[in-house]
């Protein structure tokens, strides 16, 4: 179901209205303090829910969230399933094509962690992500206290 | 240039962030008392100016314009191209498919309005229009004072 027409489709709607992003979460009972949690979200009005779910049905990774706000997510939070999908719909992406490039750099990178180092390194990386999205909420995270 | 995969992103992209719809501004100088505008119009932040312009340019139709709150809109706002365009990229629409439907049959009615009750007809049908976007600024137009 996956096909070439459904990718397409799917980055004109991550290219319209999805976000691509990586949140860094201060969490003591990591190893290096912090969580990464990368994201691919695709919104909507729950009004729209059933042609919303049309959508999301195209879409064979990740699940559906209502939010208190009436916001529908249909959420692609798994490291490998992120990289899949978005090296499926990459070639199709305009806007978000360097966040896509970046995402996968940072989740291969992420899974060869084998030193503080190599925790910083991405954590940079993170860091250069967050720019791309023009954030203005940002938050400064300190590594090392 | 305008070829399929270019038809199935632009589908994607206005499914998610894009917007089909008509307004009716009460004007004197048009025959019936009002003037039927309908927009076809694509949104981006200006920030991301450059890459939004490649996604203008896929569309062979309407112009950019840059608003006082720093969004860019691509507006395609006249009769026969928003046929066009909403004919050719409409078997590809999940989320506005049924707004296209309408805009096109509301276009269609327009050209061929000979009276005021063909005029109504019309407004009718731009009413039931508004619905389907789900506008919570709707506002009341009164047809006959």
């Amino acid at each position: 179901m996956f096909t070439k027409k459904t990718k397409i489709y799917l980055a004109g709607f991550l290219d319209g209205d999805g976000s691509i992003y990586v949140r860094i979460k201060p969490n003591s009972t990591y190893k290096y303090g912090f969580q990464i949690a990368p994201y691919v979200v695709f919104f909507q009005s729950q009004k729209e829910e059933i042609k919303f779910k049309k959508i999301c049905n195209l879409i064979p990774f990740g699940h559906l969230r209502i939010r208190k706000d009436g916001i529908i997510e249909h959420i692609i939070g798994k490291n490998d399933e992120i990289i899949e999908f978005l090296k499926e719909i990459k070639p199709f992406l305009i806007l978000k094509k360097e966040q896509a490039n970046l995402m996968i750099k940072i989740l291969e990178k992420k899974k060869r962690i084998k030193s503080k180092k190599d925790f910083e390194k991405v954590f940079l990386l993170i860091d250069s992500f967050r720019e791309l999205n023009y954030s203005k909420k940002r938050k400064k995270h300190i590594l090392t206290p």
